[in-house]
């Protein structure tokens, strides 16, 4: 591993948070698959007995951060009684730095141990919330895999567009139907045409599939007409969830021209709720595309040679799907789908500088899905779209019943890991959510 | 005129508060061209030594609801400390009607004068805000005239796509670069292909034009996976703004596929600050679109026989533009269209039951753009790209000067006012905003 202090990240310095030989006086967090102390994420979350506020997740445990406020630096004090992060995490990298130190610093000292542990609370016992309110969502379509290979049902000559790989893609999408992990989707009904019918019917979609995305938080935006130049983009990401961008295809194919996707989406999008920050990630950066540099070179207002090295972040996801015999029958979700993240062609600190490039306006807690991320094989596709190609190919679960899209009692679970050599790894938790009538 | 108590328009009954006849001591209200005691419409204002809260037009003047808190229903009191109306008019159709009548009352009493007339502001020397806080906005494309001549110079052969006249096409827009008339707009830059070279180059804009719009501000609202059905949607409409979509024609057509318009739009969208309310609305309702019935006719989530035959504003809508040289020189604005916003294909009742038919949640004070508004002939484009076919027939201002888009130092300005035989007009006020480097 680097040495303490060393710059690696576009997140700043590693320094003792990182630390592989880091260990907790929590012990369920100690060898914890997703939220060992090296990693410390933050959300919202509720208790029958609590409010909705701040808590950091440490193993099977969540940490009130309200009630262990007079032990953490001032500047976070007043952000700590708000039902959402927008406040505590729009501070600045230095500060977000800190307050991951001082979180670090109570949960791996003995001697703090006795005034933090009675405001650990049970994860299982907890209601997660929608870690922050976002004011706007911008969905990117940076999983160049995926672009092509859906690109390719719609325009079979055509697949890849001539502005793909010059700007990282993106249509704004509905805020208000962001929903945390594991609410229950409604199958909307909408417009469509089946097998080219002379006028469309309105209907319940069936077609109906998921898309696994990361989310990226923003931290402090900016002013309108001032554009976030692309070497301090990187800090404007506060940190990462699992975003599944739910999508309608019957309704996409007929609504989409000429002005993009509209009703195929905005019924519901889910993240998960913990927010791995970008100073957890700082070790598990990496160069991007996965199959060699930007071809053609970005126009200067993309390129920065850091984000070029060390853009991408190092993130194993999976999507798992179950039926609900599936369930019945005590068979484990399928895993459908595995793919490393660094499949997208656009960096996240790209995403922010194009976005802002005509001077629109972020703000904290904004809300930007990276696209569907899918790798160049068919093990690796982040949609039942391109899995089942278009529905050509169903998939078989272990109960027999195929799947082309998504029934009513389907689940579609996703997970991410980051991994790299030297630290411990640290998961981004769970982003689930079950298809109702 | 219709007998008062008779259900006329989709916001309800006709009351005493759109009898022609109805004055007020308000002196520079009577005869005025927009806000006679007839409109009374609503807005956030500030002054030097006031903050921002919720006041009402009433001729050159404004009045300021929080002073008049203690002579309104009790249910508004609560919500005229905010500093927007998300509160105000997210109330029920009845109550906004008692509120309506209130005012009016107020400031046609001429027992309540001594009262009120302390509150009443020079609107001149007022600050206007935006009237509410969009969480979501959203552009339907709404105009047929407008969809079909930008269509036709992007797809000759195939001008309306074949969905448009099933379905009100949108898209989501930015919320958060969404202002009240009269800041600046700054040219943005962005990413365009002159002359179709090879390869893009990032630049400012030299294809800058504006939209004429209505805007359309949603009252309560729905749940997620509750939609609203059309024959209740036209209540969910609290009133109307001018808005103009600023749109880089250049940035628009490198980046519109496959996702819609995305940087192209987010920089600046201007609204004006008084919301006309549907209930002042209520005299001013006729068929749409103007040439006769929708056709084919519309599927039955979208068909409600009351809204074919009044969901129309019969509001004439009119745009300016002045020049830096002109302003020198004295010039007044040229006007540059005139168009009655029945040339719109669906109805504002349509396209809140479209927006919600797949179960999107739609909030207080979300945004609902039109789509630009044009007429078919040459004098009732709105927007230069239809006016100077593409930049290929330029305008020519009265100082000699030719315009293809818009220069630095160009002047928009939308006004619009609400006609009706029987009636007294109401106006909309001007939405106005000027182009700088």
């Amino acid at each position: 591993m680097p040495e303490p202090g060393q710059e690696i990240g576009l997140a700043g310095t590693l320094d003792e948070t990182h630390d592989p030989m880091r260990s907790t006086w929590v012990s369920s967090a100690v060898s914890h698959p997703d939220f060992p102390i090296q990693n410390l994420p933050l959300g919202i979350f509720s208790t029958a007995d609590k409010s909705a506020g701040p808590g950091v997740a440490i193993g099977d445990r969540i940490l009130d951060l309200a009630g262990v406020a007079h032990l953490l630096p001032a500047p976070f004090t007043d952000a700590l009684g708000h039902s959402t992060l927008n406040a505590l995490l729009s501070r600045s990298p230095a500060d977000r730095r800190f307050l991951r130190r001082s979180l670090s610093h109570l949960l791996s000292s003995a001697e703090k141990r006795c005034e933090v542990e009675p405001f650990l609370h049970d994860a299982a016992s907890c209601d997660p919330h929608l870690p922050f309110a976002p004011g706007d969502y911008t969905d990117f379509y940076a999983g160049i895999h995926h672009a092509r290979s859906v690109g390719r049902q719609l325009r079979p000559d055509n697949p890849l567009l001539p502005n793909y790989k010059w700007m990282p893609i993106a249509y704004h999408g509905r805020a208000s139907s962001v929903r945390v992990s594991g609410q229950q989707v409604r199958r909307p009904s909408g417009q469509h045409r089946p097998g080219g019918a002379s006028s469309p019917l309105f209907a319940p979609s069936d077609r109906l599939d998921f898309e696994l995305e990361l989310g990226l938080w923003i931290a402090q935006g900016n002013d309108l007409g001032v554009p976030i130049p692309i070497d301090r983009a990187g800090d404007q990401i506060a940190g990462l969830s699992l975003l599944n961008d739910w999508s309608a295809r019957d309704l996409q194919v007929w609504e989409y021209q000429p002005l993009g996707p509209f009703l195929a989406k905005s019924f519901h999008t889910s993240v998960s709720p913990w927010v791995v920050t970008a100073e957890a990630l700082a070790p598990f950066r990496m160069a991007q595309p996965a199959r060699g540099p930007q071809d053609p070179p970005p126009l200067p207002h993309l390129h920065h040679e850091r984000d070029q090295s060390r853009g991408a972040f190092r993130i194993q996801l999976e999507a798992f799907l179950s039926s609900a015999l599936m369930r019945d029958l005590g068979h484990p979700p399928l895993c459908i789908t595995r793919v490393c993240a660094s499949n997208l062609y656009w960096t996240a600190a790209q995403m922010v500088a194009h976005h802002s490039s005509n001077g629109c306006n972020l703000r904290p807690g904004d809300l930007l899905g990276t696209g569907t991320i899918s790798g160049p094989d068919r093990s690796s596709c982040g949609s039942l779209i391109e899995l089942t190609r278009g529905g050509a190919d169903p998939i078989t679960l272990p109960t027999g019943e195929e799947r082309r899209f998504l029934h009513d009692g389907d689940e579609v679970t996703l997970a991410g890991c980051a991994i790299a050599d030297g630290y411990v790894s640290i998961g981004l938790g769970i982003c689930t959510g079950r298809i109702v009538p």
